[in-house]
């Protein structure tokens, strides 16, 4: 059985920059390899992420890992700006993440699930709810024009796997040393070993999507639960 | 079996004026005819559902619409005049809804459950909640005096019935011509369908309360579920 | 609001002889104050049950005391005579319920849910939902003709509220006391107390129709959920 | 996004000659087009529905029948031969859905779920589930050889929808019109409206495969939930 | 079996000065005992809960109750300042409690569960789960250093057992008289029976505590869930 | 935070000689430190998981491998002796277990969870239930006396963490060593590498309990929820 992402174009919606490595990038990988467009909506800075010693200009160098992550992926990326712990869903956080949906006409939406563990999280996926309605809604004026059509959504597995039940997995054995090299573009990230915040990234992440892999038999797996409500759900 | 509403006084709690048609009519119907007062409460003022030719006066046309529908059901008509996609359960909006209560004095609410397709409609739940029980609660002023005890509350089912497991059933069959006339006085509305949001919008709700009635044995139902939390549970 | 019975025709399907007055008598009291015929069937024997000073023919003394109880209520008693402990959903003991279904010709059956904490009770809610489907299959045969409709089926709150989340409640304020005097009737019981098996009964008893009082605005109720599947449910 | 069903062996599990044609018929002919091989195992006989001007031979007029829908899809057809009302999870029945896993060989099987309406529905879920290891594990003999691999398993809909939360949904659009042939062939089932038990159930498949169409954004679908344990789920 | 709570630090997370003492209040004492540092933050000022006769200086003598009962179970009283009906999730509310974490720096926070009867106990709710990631976050500035690590999080049992699953028990039959105590310093509440909002609040104390005793096998027991996310759960 | 097990008894029941080292070894390891008395019931021979070179005595290598592991632990080993893929919850296989528990009068029992992965693991999982009734039921007769008391129950994570959400984890950090040695014991199993069904044990346990206690802040743990249900749910 194989999910074929051709024609598709992959928007995935995360809270902090180094988010879509560790939850999606994977099979954003594999759509990619299938013909697929993709692009990563970062809606946070990440400008509280310091490191124990504190790199002066921050939200630029995270910009750059970025830039350079998404570069790897062959991604399109759009940046929310929003600092970090001030992700709320509302209308004017809900026009952004709308006009990025108009920009890069997304027909899958792939975001934060409602249970993980940070509250930007929880709020990006919020946002990414109620964008993936009002962004195909002409009443709701931003620069681009409406969508023809609502993006499907999918929600994406928790960090340390916890308190989410998979809908379905998605194979990313090929795309692992792809994660693994684009979450190596987040030295400021990886650099905050010592306070206490972090256990190492590489290390979790690839623990991660092993155990999914373990529970789905393949080597190394993505998992995640389709949205089901009128106009997210489709059919394959 | 029969649930036999006379004596109460039931207020729908609704997103956008063609949500009450299309979600639980039937029931007030139904509550009506047992003797019951019925209201229907509109949060939003569907401004931003513009059909293809738009309409100049929106506002004051869906205003109509609504009257009028309310006017076949029999229904006192509340409005908490919210621009579409601006519902959110934060103190202003909570006053609204609170005087809302306050003047009908409702014994049961039925709202939009937290998991329906639109962020509108879950806000709507939110506020319609969290006025539940502060309707009953002096401290919190508005015009009206405080109710002598909170209403109950029900969740109606979602559009097209995602994610919706129901509680129990009402038999609307006797109420769907209703329903379908109600609906007709939206013509606002169903003139939309070129627009690509709307599937037609009655072959929709005939479709819900024909697969709601035949998984409870009989031609048209609408489905709901209690809110078991204090003082919003009531026994039968 | 108010649930009317009249006109039903209710069967409570419990494991012992007591199962009924603790978790549905009250509700059973309701629907015949309503009107509606009321039976109770009660799958074992009650045999394992001795108090301290064993009774010489328990069986018997059990009949008895469930005929008292049943007496006291209006009801119809249904006996399956299945040692206690030997409950189980094959096709002999399906046999056995799907001719009391057949006798009663309940509109309503009333059981165990399947998360209750005694392994005979789970077998007794097993059996009545097989047995609700059967009865009215004319192919599958016992001394009565099949039912010519299936029954609806509610399932009741478990002993101690343990991980039973209410689909609504029945008021039995007006019938606590009949509960007390039908408790009273299993006079063998009453005198476990000494074995360390039974915390007092009817303490026990009090206190949960009383806590699901308290949750729905009553000085007593008891607590059930539909069987939401296809011709088991009702529309009301 | 398309799921690719090429080069998989679909095998579904169901619990009487009809029962595949109403809730996944529409699935296996889109593997069938991608080039699946496909089989449908029929554990009981059909022997107990009898339309009212009796069959004499109804078992093997359902075998006709089975073959004639088998055909129309160009399934290998399995029969478990168990009379009505008969199944269960025991060492015998385990031995021939074991045997016929064995002999089809299937990479993904497709069984009623565990909280579907009829009493044989859930007994053929729990056998399919536990063929799903036992088939692969050369300790369980029977006259076949052990699969190289336990096949992963998904759960297909409920009748009515009751109860069943999708997991994903599967485009039946282009296949509808063989669903209906294909019920066309059990005529004996056809003729048994005048029995009570069955509302018409062309009109009845119809109307479910289009609400879940509706919930996903096609004309017709069929929905379904990967069973996710060891050695049962799969990355896509 | 036993928790063991020495050289823990426990802070009780609650919307309104006497939800500790109906929800938590045995268990702090329990960790008391053992040797644990106790605090209370009270979100609310408990200005809106005025008796029949008014208070003058209501949130004055609110705070003097809620010192009164933190005295008799030795905790630290921390008080969040916030207008009853007002408490939200949002960063200005945040950093209130944030900054009390990282005053009292506790090893466990205990807060109101999610699905609670009172809008701002969910508030509370949402608040203590964003903090207790936050508060360990060197980038999120307050008067006090962030924490080394984050808290562990433990979610309440709801008012009435309303909906709410126990992930398990703490035995508090030692600790009956002291909630009863400290209840009893809230003498403008215990007042309030007049307003119709309140069934005696000692009495219905004690019967949710003996309820869940009776579930757990004890006297009076208070019931709780783990917050099951990274960082936030813990290993006993 | 600590779970102190001294003074229990702690009994684990699995369906297979390697189930305990694989899912709760750790926590009875940890409880022995404590003082507990431990045994472990394992109810299945193994006799049907033969290495592809095939051992002659097998259900003897078994029995000495389990013993060897069970020395290890320092625990009692019950057998229940029952065939691989014939448990199941019938009254000769719950008089077995009945037994063993009134031989070993547990006052805690640990037992598969009924959404694990293997047949034999959820019909371990009704045997452990039904019995932890009836060990303390007088009249259902074995050769030992009846319990005084039920024991607690509660269920174990699931293989590879599967469908299962922790209640709570025990920290078995310093126990993983045991664990490991007690597998291999069971070389018998660690052989049958090739036969396709195994992915290499050590490896797979290694990885669970490490997932789990990264969940939970310590190197190793394991999961479990309680059974929440009358008399077999303690206070802790």
């Amino acid at each position: 059985m194989r999910l074929d992402f051709s024609g598709e174009r992959l928007l995935a919606v995360v809270a902090h920059p180094d988010d879509a490595e560790y939850l999606c990038a994977g099979t954003l990988a594999r759509a990619k390899c299938d013909g697929a467009a993709i692009a990563v909506c970062v809606l946070c800075q990440g400008d509280k992420g310091q490191p124990t010693k504190a790199i002066a200009d921050l939200v630029g160098i995270r910009r750059e890992e970025m830039a350079a992550a998404a570069g790897l992926l062959g991604a399109e990326l759009l940046r929310g700006e929003v600092p970090d712990g001030h992700l709320a869903d509302d209308p004017d956080q809900r026009s952004i993440l709308l006009e990025a949906y108009r920009q890069f006409e997304p027909t899958l939406v792939i975001a934060h699930s409602a249970e993980d563990y940070h509250a930007d999280h929880r709020a990006a996926s919020a946002l990414a709810e109620a964008a993936s309605w009002f962004a195909a809604s002409g009443g709701h004026k931003t620069r681009s024009p409406a969508l023809k059509t609502q993006p499907a959504l999918w929600w994406m597995d928790t960090v340390n796997m916890c308190g989410f039940l998979p809908g379905f997995y998605v194979d990313v054995t090929e795309h692992v040393e792809l994660k693994r090299r684009m979450l190596a573009c987040h030295k400021s990230q990886l650099q905050r070993g010592a306070d206490g915040d972090f256990s190492p990234l590489e290390e979790q992440m690839l623990r991660q999507c092993r155990a999914r892999g373990a529970q789905a038999g393949v080597e190394a797996a993505e998992a995640f639960r389709i949205h089901a409500v009128w106009k997210r759900a489709r059919a394959w």
